[in-house]
């Protein structure tokens, strides 16, 4: 059965697609550097390809620039406002409890998945860390759709995962988290399964684990995007429409000397006010060893029955801090388009090479050793927009006027001259 | 007689130049996209060469992202707060007038060149504006050095611009200024300048015309830059060790339907708050063809004795007024690195695809009908920053730490390894 091409709507979009493979590959921490690099030394041709017959931009991600909040954003076609989730974790004022939110529960916009499952496309959704999962799933295996990780490929169960074997179909183990591998897996996955007709709809989301280790021009990083690109043409060679974003990008966050750029925000705030504040990192996640916790952003919980004068005062401490570069109130909901109901009292983002912690105590910068690189703040808010094919008039005129990294399964599936 | 290597210091920076000719190359406008654009078209060879054997990576420039702003700080490697230059424009509260920066009376910092000159070096310095040659010029004349415009190449004189005969020289006729010619006439100089080693310290710093006009994809674009990369490899195959970065980038500052994306601040205070508002635009400069005067970046002036209350009141105001993006106080000077003195009360900074204007009334339109490319916020702040030969560690290790756009002569001069 060829591709079906029946429209659908999802959050006040509508989808048409084309009655060929549609793929969206969101490249975790891709900064633009990532493909500069290995394009300059010839490493991803079908990219090279891609930009020069199809189009190569720049779009802006959702804030905070967060692996979660993003790849809810591609998912849902939505800022966090709409779909609620705005940190890879959050403190529930409600249950008193910090919680992460790697899960469906916390969604509160349907994702794309199921509409284009009901109209008829097989859907695959294959991510590197398990923890996205449960978010792109939400709804899809009932509808015959297919969702796994390639860090739990060897778990996946037809009637939880829409899939079994699926070692066997790739014909490859699976891959360890911590590893360029982990990303690539998933690239192999896709296109075996276009091969075997299992999807005709589908999205591909990496892991940033070698972005946080290694600068664009490092042979390993080199190296994983060459992977990616081999598959790339892989793809395109099968017919795929093919857009490709980031849910991020990636900044190394030291001081000249190799030392993590680190401002202590608990550690400040205390000393200046007295305990009783609690400040949130919403990059906060399993995987430690990416980022030891220390992103660009944080958020602040104010002891109870703090004023509004000392809120004030507070507010201004932490935009004197050097290094802080963007501090909000209860604006931040409308300024930042995040749910004022999962927000604290105060958000705070800090400049290209400064991150934000909580204690010195709170954060083992064992798992970062080799140097820290991570991202969360504004100058890892733009990240690649490329696609396979010319865009459309109408999608030209849109990518000029703030095109967001969320407009790509519109872009792909509604907006590329076939 | 060899490129001296003396060691000189300006503004508590020491450069230690190598015995070879040093070219800085700012490339105004030049929104990383420009040379993505170009070389995966396989238009910039010779970049693309020093970006695999030398280095290529971002910095970050001066706050607002204009040219006078980030040209004063490449040429004197200090921030704005130190060599007194936040604008091409601002409001002298002691004259009560309007000014233009465009005389080395506004500056308050040396620029390396006289000090290069002193060390021994032939130092030639190269613009396509005219108006920043005097902010260029100064003092250099008087030290032997050679300071002209493209603008104006024709007008050069040995007396005042160290130079005679500057067409006949360079073999081709003084270009327009709204032209690509007015930007590679200067490479062309410069190169001819080496060739007859009447310079081994050579400032080249273009006009970003095209870039106001073009998309990077667009021929007229492809064709500027391929032109530049002609250029560069003669520079490089004359021995010159080459450093290149940008004043700002470039974006769209446009809705979907093609008109300019404008926030009206003058109007918008005035409608809310009545009259007395003074908004200025520092992006204006005489070269209105570019830009009709709107970029990301506006100072308020409040009238005479507003009350701090309804300064909070206007701060806030502007604050929530969709597409602002960044609204400071007095603190905007040290937030910003600008010079106190010469701001107004409220600095006002807008989205990618968002410009700030005064009245309706102000602005001619007319010319800026092809489309609104602008510049001065936050995201023109990144930019190029290449350099033809590997960097030396401790310069690697500054690369990764916040390097700035003003840091390129230290870079270029210091940094690499020969």
């Amino acid at each position: 059965m060829p591709p079906q091409t029946n429209t659908f709507t999802v959050n006040g979009r509508t989808y048409t697609p084309p009655p060929r493979p549609v793929v969206v590959c969101c490249l975790d921490g891709s900064a633009d550097e990532y493909l500069d690099a290995a394009l300059a030394r010839g490493r991803m041709p079908n990219l090279q390809k891609m930009a020069v017959e199809g189009y190569r931009g720049l779009a802006r991600g959702a804030m905070p620039s967060f692996t979660n909040v993003n790849n809810s954003s591609i998912v849902t076609g939505v800022p966090p406002c709409i779909h609620g989730i705005g940190g890879n974790y959050f403190y529930d004022t409600a249950s008193g409890q910090e919680v992460m939110t790697n899960s469906a529960k916390f969604l509160r916009a349907d994702t794309i998945f199921p509409a284009a499952a009901r109209a008829g496309r097989r859907v695959a959704v294959i991510t590197a860390k398990d923890k996205l999962r449960d978010i792109f799933a939400h709804g899809l295996i009932e509808k015959g759709g297919i969702a796994f990780s390639s860090e739990k490929a060897n778990q996946a169960r037809r009637d939880t995962h829409g899939l079994d074997n699926v070692e066997k179909l790739v014909g490859l183990p699976t891959p360890p988290i911590y590893s360029a591998d982990a990303s690539t897996y998933l690239f192999h996955a896709g296109v075996k399964l276009l091969e075997h007709n299992l999807t005709d709809f589908l999205y591909l989301s990496t892991t940033d684990f070698i972005q946080h280790k290694f600068l664009p021009e490092q042979p390993e990083a080199l190296e994983l995007y060459s992977a990616i690109d081999e598959q790339l043409g892989w793809l395109l060679k099968r017919g795929a429409v093919v857009g490709i974003t980031a849910d991020h990008g990636m900044n190394s966050k030291q001081k000249p000397d190799g030392s993590p750029n680190v401002i202590h925000l608990e550690t400040e705030l205390t000393k200046k006010y007295g305990p009783g504040f609690r400040v949130i990192l919403p990059i906060t996640d399993p995987y430690v060893v990416h980022h030891g916790a220390l992103g660009s952003f944080a958020v602040v919980h104010l002891p109870s029955g703090t004023s509004a004068r000392r809120k004030l005062h507070v507010l201004q401490f932490l935009n004197k801090l050097p290094g802080v570069t963007e501090v909000y109130g209860r604006n931040a909901a409308e300024k930042l388009e995040l749910p004022a109901d999962r927000l604290g009292d105060i958000v705070v983002i800090s400049g290209r090479d400064v991150v934000l912690g909580r204690t010195p105590e709170y954060h083992d910068l064992k798992a970062i050793e080799g140097g820290l690189r991570s991202h969360g703040g504004r100058y890892e808010e733009m990240v690649p927009f490329v696609f396979s094919h010319p865009l459309k008039r109408e999608y030209k005129a849109r990518a000029l006027a703030d095109p967001r990294n969320f407009d790509v399964f519109d872009f792909t599936v509604n907006g590329l001259q076939l």
